[in-house]
């Protein structure tokens, strides 16, 4: 999507290990217009793919899963990472490794919000090792969903998470970004091209 | 607001201690539709006001504040209370007593996002005890922007953070509520009419 593309070429900054501040686009500052466009895309790119909800994780794929959301016209569920004290009754749990807090995060979803066989749409921001996505997943199947497309804002492709997500039998689903970092080695960001 | 009036009437639920489970709504679910509607009326009550940019504080403040600030056409800045490893810089830091989770939590906005003399609309999910938006007008304040406005989701009117934000020097500032709750002895929640 080269609207935001164009933004991480400006605004990226390359932290080393692998880790991309884009805080001006996604997880501190909103750009409302931007974001709706990516919502805008992300119904383009699953046109043709049951959705019945939006599964996203606390707290930057909120805005993201949002937008698609409304352009889908479908509700979003977003797990919780620390059990609020209004989350009663019965949840399910996975717990994924924390790529920019270190240590393992857990994911909370209230059985309220996922029922069985419902088409389950994951939206996040980031695609990296997977294992958040692979732990959304795993909350998909213990509700007994079907998950039938993955988007992401940003997929940095050299962490090897589409590959993850291949061998833990996603590779029948639709897995889309909406921008590529191929590289950050020696301080730079390379973006692939839309 | 009538949508949402009904929507807490029909789904809320009184888990005492003035607890209000909304998460059907809020900060769990999100319905897109009833969430950019909010936004629409925010942008409507807020008609006439200077607004540069729109300042809310993570998690259950982000859907509503970016459909406001999507319906106003600016941008949207929030709060972080954990510092992220992709907050690099100064940064404005408040404390706030946590009503949900006991203690304090801090809010952390980092300088990039907040350039003085830029008017502010602070957004968020409750107005309660007013101790959180008052952490966030500090943070206006510190920054050397003018608060111009608070629009909250639902107030609760019963725990007086209206009259704290007046006796703090915010009484000429236009503070909107979508929906305001009473009362929630007895296990009841009494929602006022539109």
């Amino acid at each position: 999507m080269k609207a935001l593309i164009d933004r991480i070429r400006a605004e990226g900054r390359n932290l080393g290990k692998g880790i991309l501040k884009i805080d001006s686009i996604l997880n501190h500052q909103i750009d409302p217009h931007l974001m709706f466009a990516m919502g805008e895309e992300m119904a383009r790119l699953f046109a043709g793919v049951k959705i019945d909800r939006i599964l996203t994780v606390e707290i930057s794929g909120i805005a993201p899963a949002l937008t698609t959301g409304y352009a889908l016209g479908v509700p979003v569920v977003y797990a919780r990472k620390i059990k609020p004290i209004t989350m009663a009754g019965a949840v399910f749990m996975e717990t994924a490794p924390s790529h920019t807090k270190g240590g393992e995060t857990n994911l909370l979803v209230s059985t309220e919000f996922l029922k069985p066989h419902q088409n389950i749409l994951i939206i996040d921001d980031f695609l990296a090792t997977g294992q958040t996505l692979l732990a959304l997943a795993r909350i998909v199947a213990s509700a007994e969903c079907r998950l039938t497309g993955v988007g992401v804002v940003v997929e940095k492709s050299f962490e090897n998470g589409r590959a993850v997500m291949h061998e833990a039998g996603y590779a029948h689903i639709p897995i889309h970004a909406l921008a590529t970092i191929t590289s950050m080695d020696d301080h730079h960001i390379i973006v692939a091209d839309a």
